[in-house]
């Protein structure tokens, strides 16, 4: 999920979302332009600018400026797709997982995203002084079966510990490699009209759990993540519809909203999406409305968004079914010529609204 | 440098050493031991255990189980090194580098110490919310700057930010992917009586650096960062000694008397440093006076240690010198029949003594 590298995926001009309007943004304290803000993080515009200015310019060359999820890398027989994340999210347990299974799941995830097959991973930790054995197990519990349930090795790691309140409990870096083969290779920018947009399993769990672990809203126990490894929902779809497969996107940091737009932008086209269509779940609505988010920016860990050619869209949400990760699988919507760029709502009334990536800083440390 | 990995290297009954008796050392306090110390990200023998209880059960399969500075992972053409490493160095700038030279140079020579040609890099980063980009700048212009001159191209990165006191202005994670030749393979189980132990260049002046710039000992200036780029080195001797090149190390966390003992215990040998001989620079030495350290565990970032056959000695040494890094390159000591497993410094005088694997902890955060 190397989404702060998405350089261009923030449009010129952004709109103010419900988000920003729930005034659940970070805006840059007066004095502090110099320094490092929360937001830079967030895979918004201030991440985006980061990038753009500061790591680029750096270490520009041609793999990492295609800045997709993974970069890829050449090599003799098939060529490789490597992906790393850092994580840091907080709590780190929460209902539904763990640090551990984010940072397997997270950056195998984007490796399948690629069309690659997860095959081995490199784990650097970062434990805090004093943090117990008993979170510490569980992680790595949490991250050995999320491996061997991905079918992915870890090869090499890394322990540092820093004094107490140098860092928050762990961080972990997973660093992923996969095999890359030339006849199936999803790519943002090969949307194009009349495509259906189907998404694999309810929207927003993951980021409305973390929150609600944060904030006692009082019925966490009806939120979960959805921390799940995606690459079985890959191979299925593969498997149904081939090539028929254009894009492919797990929609992390940003929601579904922004793996949407940057389809919408890298292909040039239009995105509309039927609001009747989209499977939220009840408790991940209600605490959206109790914390004044939209849930089409929450963060997920366990769904993908694909983009198929129309006569395999049907197939494409059985073969996502027959999958237990993928059981609420649907068709959300469809791509269209109108309006480039634009990702588009319509309502159950029939009104559209546009629906803009996040214009300011997310939620942090959800991942 | 995935050294914690080094699960077997502490002998069994370690001896006191001089860092230990200089009260350097963290011993773990009442009611701590189900927490984790500083100690555990040390290299040492908390580490070790640490590497052995939780991580080997949960993780352990055929290539972590090599537990070298880097894994091997076959390849279609030629097989992989990869490697990881987190940074979390404090003060993040020092004499002769920052932490943009060491997230470069410590991962590129662990692939290089394995024979690979460093190729990719991956890299993670965690900023602390107040970070100045003064700072950024500079840690990312030393990367960039160590990256070119490495060879090695940055594929793919990720940028989280934590709340101000959540970690310790920055921490930084790379993993490098090198290419291995099946023709070049030097490995620590390669040693074998007679060969001669050879280093690249001054011993102990990346840790007593930072050491300095931490404690204000009065004399900093005369200190400084050995942080470089090994490959070439290791090309060098190549070219000069092929196959006669059986073992290279970074003797990094641990020092030169972590890398002599693994490879003493790998290949079952014994080696025998002769004190005269070891490349001691002055201010180094006054400073682990000071400071009641050993250079011999003091951590270097700059510096490989070499077992090569005794007829390629002199080659090995003179394609040494002919680098920039390599000019102070000296023959240090033996491989022997006697005493397997065990380094002896024979001093001046003739007398010897045993060079052991540190027993307890290092100075934290000194990579």
């Amino acid at each position: 999920m190397s989404r702060p590298l998405d350089a261009d995926s923030a449009p010129p001009e952004p709109a103010m979302n419900r988000v920003a309007q729930a005034g659940l943004t970070c805006p840059v304290p007066a004095g502090e332009a110099d320094r490092v803000q929360l937001g830079h993080g967030s895979g918004g515009k201030l991440s985006a600018a980061l990038l753009r200015e500061r790591f680029l310019p750096r270490f520009g060359n041609d793999v990492l400026e295609l800045l997709g999820d993974a970069a890829v890398i050449p090599a003799p027989g098939a060529d490789l797709a490597v992906s790393t994340d850092s994580f840091v999210v907080n709590p780190l347990e929460f209902p539904g997982g763990n640090i551990g299974h984010l940072a397997v799941h997270g950056t195998v995830n984007d490796l399948a995203m690629m069309g690659a097959e997860p095959q081995y991973l490199a784990a650097g930790f970062i434990l805090e002084e004093g943090l117990s054995f008993e979170v510490l197990d569980r992680v790595l519990d949490a991250m050995s079966e999320a491996a061997r349930e991905a079918g992915v090795l870890v090869v090499t790691g890394d322990t540092k510990v820093v004094e107490r309140g140098k860092a928050d409990g762990m961080f972990i870096n997973t660093t992923g490699i996969g095999r890359l083969d030339p006849e199936f290779r999803p790519d943002p920018t090969r949307a194009s009209t009349g495509d259906a947009v189907i998404v694999s399993g309810p929207i927003g769990s993951h980021g409305v759990a973390i929150m609600a672990a944060r904030e006692d809203l009082g019925f966490e126990a009806e939120l979960s993540s959805d921390t799940a490894c995606l690459a079985p929902l890959v191979s299925a779809l593969r498997e149904a519809c081939g090539p028929g497969v254009r894009c492919l996107r797990d929609p992390t940091r940003g929601g579904m909203a922004s793996a949407l737009n940057e389809i919408a932008a890298s292909s040039a086209v239009g995105i509309r999406l039927e609001e009747d269509a989209l499977p939220i779940p009840g408790p991940v609505r209600a605490a959206c409305e109790m914390l004044g988010l939209d849930p089409l920016y929450v963060a997920n860990e366990g769904i993908l968004v694909a983009i198929v050619s129309k006569d395999r869209a049907e197939e494409a949400v059985q073969a996502l079914r027959s999958h237990p990760v993928g059981r609420s699988a649907a068709r959300i919507g469809t791509v269209t010529g109108e309006r480039p760029g634009l990702v588009l709502l319509r309502t159950g009334l029939g009104a559209s609204r546009v629906v803009d990536m996040l214009p300011g800083d997310q939620l942090p440390r959800i991942c």
